[in-house]
């Protein structure tokens, strides 16, 4: 396995490939980018799970170095995770459209694109297919599975699955269970796109697509995302053009989302978090009591407030679950898991090295980023 | 004048009736209620001014009493606003669509519905509008003006442009001005209306109404009423016919409000409400010393959150404008204006009984609610 410089694609075995409801996929591809170099054990993985909308170019640099992945401040040689020392592995969601399987793909058995015969998924089926995609890499055990927001729900979501292979695992900016005030936010944003004609029931691939709606639904979701203070710092009620900067702003990201996310992914990526409920079996297995947590949530979200992060301590320290937890004072809102690089690294990097230390294993020092 | 048990109209003498654009309407309508009698020297008159889908009925009992006025709780015999000592009258705003004049109205000049070629209003505007209807009664000053939300940016308005008018002002929930993220929400609600198809630029009035864009923008809208806590109280992640029951409270909410909402007064009301700034202009009149002030804001109330009411108290301050502040504790979010009744109760009764010692007026005993 050599370290991928771009998104390389793979298909699962595991053909057909059952899902959480009993239903099946004919098969599942995966997008995956791998920076560093597993060592000859195969015991310094680390999956890192990306957020709702996020895709599996977490780290390096693109396009002339105008472009880098959406957490290459933190991935990378001498960073919080460290490409010297471990190998970052970054997988496409199942459901969504940058590689992996999801409703733009075609359906074999039909031969056109799924659209909404698409299964129902659950945040289970996407950390099935991360755990099928790894044993297919010969990896059996991860030093650690870290990821924001959703990415945060499939960390925890492994922890109480497969507590025999993670050694650890950070969720950030997360939740046990969405509230319902976030199940409302992504309800909505699902009504706007199927209030767009063009999405004409998920049958748009051949036609226009519905970007009004879907950039409505990006819309909202931009507002969730950053906190009051961070909007009034960047954009207070300063007018452009007849319109509000933030208008303006707002605008500009819904258009530029319709350019790279699909509205069918958006629906059944968002029912997958609403339904998601971990709460009454994270830690009823008391394998985990041999995985370490680190808990991290961010004063200014609003979207995952700290108290859900808080909620998690709690059920880890009834389990006698060892956990680091820290709320990062940060302005920021939800985009602090993003954006507060400097603060997660102070955090990420002591923990991914002291992981280390507790299992012995010897790095190899041939490691590089892909 | 007497006191009305359901909304009447009222032509405004003014005609055409000038807006603060240079603009004008050929005539204006109000729709308007009135509970309690005005006393001989017109002196115990209070204007209540309502949200921005608020209506003319703000207090009594309709249909076999199963509805009530919106602020019923607080307008009354003995209640808060004492029915038996003031003369309380509230107008439905003008660009609304309760029978004050707004672009569902006919355009008498063209012939058809105004729709989206009525012109753009301003908060003033609508002020303007009440202070007309009010010197058509004969009333040349008014004991308090007293609203929530949009209701207390007219109040604040009254305060800074007529302050020989007003003996009191009481805006609860409300802010000087606008937070960038309160236009965003605003905004997205404007794009879901314009979305949808039958909206047709405005012109939907002989034919199928935007109902399905009107009703996000009311979702989106319910969501920012409520406080996280508030919703976790009422629903939690309970599900029923395969839905969770925060999203079929939302729909719910929404198909109701199409019924009695029109989509352009939400456009043109909220586009009022995001340009309002009086920021600059609240206090520089010294003749608001004379006004005394009554701002209320809640503690869960994240729409307008109570750092903006603490704005207007130091704009006061500054000023040394008497001001009264409270912050109420409470879980209801921004519908706490219309909820914790008792508690404004708490606040409003003693600051209004305080204001007849002020004016030394004698209420006449012979008032009764309309």
């Amino acid at each position: 396995m050599q370290p991928t410089t771009h998104t390389q694609h793979k298909k699962l075995n595991q053909q057909p490939f059952y899902l959480e409801s009993g239903e099946s996929l004919p098969f599942v591809q995966v997008a995956y980018e791998i920076y560093g170099t597993l060592n000859a054990d195969k015991s310094n993985a680390i999956l890192v799970t990306h957020a709702f909308s996020g895709d599996a170019t977490a780290a390096g640099s693109y396009d002339n170095n105008e472009n880098f992945g959406w957490w290459d401040k933190i991935i990378g040689e001498g960073k919080a995770i460290d490409t010297k020392k471990f190998c970052v592995i970054c997988t496409n969601t199942l459901g969504g459209c940058q590689g992996t399987t999801g409703p733009i793909f075609i359906n074999p058995e039909i031969g056109t694109h799924y659209g909404m015969s698409f299964p129902n998924i659950s945040i289970k089926d996407m950390v099935n297919v991360q755990k099928a995609f790894l044993e297919q890499l010969g990896i059996t055990q991860l030093a650690s599975v870290i990821g924001g927001s959703m990415g945060g729900m499939q960390a925890l979501e492994w922890g109480a699955s497969y507590p025999q292979f993670v050694q650890s695992v950070i969720p950030i900016a997360t939740a046990m269970k969405h509230s319902p005030q976030q199940i409302a936010f992504n309800e909505v944003a699902r009504k706007a796109i199927t209030l767009d004609p063009n999405w004409n029931k998920g049958n748009y691939y051949d036609a226009t697509k519905p970007e009004l709606g879907l950039s409505i639904a990006r819309m909202i979701g931009h507002i969730t995302y950053m906190s009051d203070k961070s909007m009034e710092y960047k954009f207070s009620r300063r007018q452009k053009e007849g319109s509000f900067e933030v208008e303006n702003y707002l605008q500009y990201q819904g258009d530029n989302f319709v350019k790279r996310f699909d509205a069918n992914s958006y629906l059944y990526i968002t029912k997958a978090m609403d339904y998601f409920d971990i709460s009454d079996r994270l830690f009823v297995n008391d394998n985990l009591a041999k995985i370490k947590f680190l808990v991290v949530a961010f004063s200014s979200d609003w979207l995952y407030p700290a108290y859900q992060s808080v909620d998690i301590v709690k059920k880890l320290h009834q389990r006698y679950v060892p956990v680091t937890f820290c709320k990062i004072n940060s302005s920021y809102g939800h985009d602090a898991f993003l954006l507060e690089t400097s603060e997660l690294t102070k955090l990420i990097k002591p923990f991914l090295e002291a992981i280390i230390g507790i299992s012995g294993e010897i790095i190899a020092d041939s490691c590089s980023i892909g």
